[in-house]
């Protein structure tokens, strides 16, 4: 049976949204079981009996909180993030899901478990939202300076992921630049373009607003612009909202318009709404790594908990090894 | 008397626009006179005869087009945005407005009106929404890589264009990064924020979401990213437009519902709309320059041309003279 080891101490809010979003995924997913690692006393009693032949809890008392430097997780050998690590570097768990500091994940993830062989580096890849579909895209944050052989490795991970554990069969990929023409771009941008051309599926230079429209299925880029990316988006999506929330107050009619419209905005809020995608699978590693959002809620754990269990059962590992080796 | 030079063939949609613009512009301001270069058959039904003296046509057979390359901008002698360009130059004009190719007006300021003394590269800056003022970005386009240098210039003329022209007191300026703290960035903002921090009201470093939610009053980065933020921003943007639209549809309510939220939206719409906002300065060049939109309509060219106006009745030349060599 599967096993996805779980930091259930990670994470802004305690224990409490992550086994209640590890319960939520037991309930309707039957094929797979969970290791969650923290301390006894306090998960013991979140979780209710008829549970416990499914989730074994794996006692710690440490736990890498979010002001700490990701530097010194390696030290932290009774942490829940570095024993849930473990499991999987030992074969004893086969996916990990955390909520708690990011970098410590990443960190443990890369040194522990190891990078797939031909893999320099991992990237953490996400999922934006589009009218009708979603646009993975990466590196949204773990590789901030990176160079043109880096580009071209995310965008294979990236194909592979989207082919694997998507679902998408041969999917577009661009490279996020300033202008689509193929003389656009920065130094790094424009060497991993004459990369990218020999791997298939290559749609060429992308634009910001194109992660949004749907026009690729992938879209690759360096962590520091694919953070500053998802942050920005973030931050319209949020101030449009303000906006139409202000200029709400000052009319009844107004509001009575709103109410009216509460369907659609619920259907806007879903599209948006981190919880529904998950986490973040770091891609590059032997084993399945999901980071969520530290705010995670259940719901958002609980998707997490799914991308897991759906890239453990795929062939991502031995899928993106091959890839890396057919287009070295 | 001021005299603006414009463009006036250059835009996607032809003269039409432009002179509209220009007609709408010279009604609400009566401080200023226009040079309208271009073809003088085409341009002159569009001129009103009561505005004959305050408009004076240049008149010229040559335009630089979209698909045109930047670069032979310098050759186009006969074009209208190297005679716009060249007026100023020569003093006959006191700024630039074009909705044409931007790049080609870009080159043109830089190498034909020169850049301000102390100014390594001209910058393109840009007004983002927030739910109750603006964040001025820069760069937004003209320079796709950068060193820190740069960085540390954009952040000095940005808050002088904040302080001289858009009349805010001790702008506070903010470096876009993946994270707040000192140690986040990538390896030329890093270095870029040992400089900044020898200037006044520098903030240190912002997320992509703090440019939307008025944090800070100037926010730099490079132009690759600057591009990136920008175009992602309107990704964001017309998708959630789309979704709420394709939403709207499914229920005759939710459509009775947007009728009675049409001020809300009408008041969204107008914090969103380029037009509102008129073009982009291109600062460190010796005279206002505004680059606008190719789509500009009437009402773009008019906050344009307002735009160059406010720019050459401020000290904004002399006074980013002085602060860069202030703070050398």
């Amino acid at each position: 049976m599967l096993k996805i080891a779980i930091d259930a101490m990670g994470g802004d809010n305690g224990p409490s949204p992550i086994i209640e979003g590890l319960l939520l995924a037991l309930k309707k997913n039957k094929n797979f079981e969970a290791i969650a690692v923290g301390n006894k006393e306090e998960l013991l009693p979140l979780i209710p009996q008829k549970f416990d032949h499914r989730i074994e809890i794996y006692d710690c008392n440490d736990v890498i909180s979010m002001s700490d430097s990701a530097t010194d997780a390696l030290k932290r050998k009774d942490s829940s993030a570095y024993i849930a690590i473990d499991l999987v570097k030992t074969g004893v768990a086969d996916a990990y899901v955390s909520a708690g500091h990011s970098g410590a994940s990443m960190s443990l993830a890369t040194l522990r478990i190891g990078r797939i062989k031909g893999v320099s580096r991992p990237a953490i890849a996400t999922l934006m939202p589009t009218v009708d579909k979603n646009t993975l895209v990466l590196d949204v944050g773990a590789n901030v300076d990176c160079d043109a052989n880096n580009l071209k490795e995310f965008a294979i991970m990236g194909q592979v992921y989207a082919e694997d554990v998507l679902g998408i069969d041969d999917p577009l990929t661009g490279l996020l630049s300033n202008g689509e023409e193929e003389s656009k771009g920065n130094e790094v941008s424009k060497e991993a373009y004459k990369l990218l051309e020999h791997i298939p599926n290559f749609a060429g230079n992308v634009e910001g607003n194109d992660i949004f429209n749907g026009s690729t299925d992938v879209v690759v880029c360096d962590g520091f612009i694919g953070n500053i990316m998802l942050k920005s988006a973030e931050g319209v999506a949020d101030t449009i909202g303000k906006i139409i929330k202000n200029n709400l107050k000052r009319s009844l009619v107004s509001i009575l318009g709103a109410v009216l419209m509460r369907k659609v905005f619920k259907s806007l809020k879903v599209k948006v709404d981190y919880a529904e995608y998950g986490g973040a699978p770091l891609l590059g590693v032997k084993a399945p790594v999901i980071i969520a959002h530290g705010k995670s809620n259940a719901k958002a754990i609980q998707n997490a908990i799914f991308q897991a269990v759906a890239a453990a059962q795929s062939d991502l590992k031995i899928d993106i090894e091959n890839r890396l080796q057919q287009y070295k």
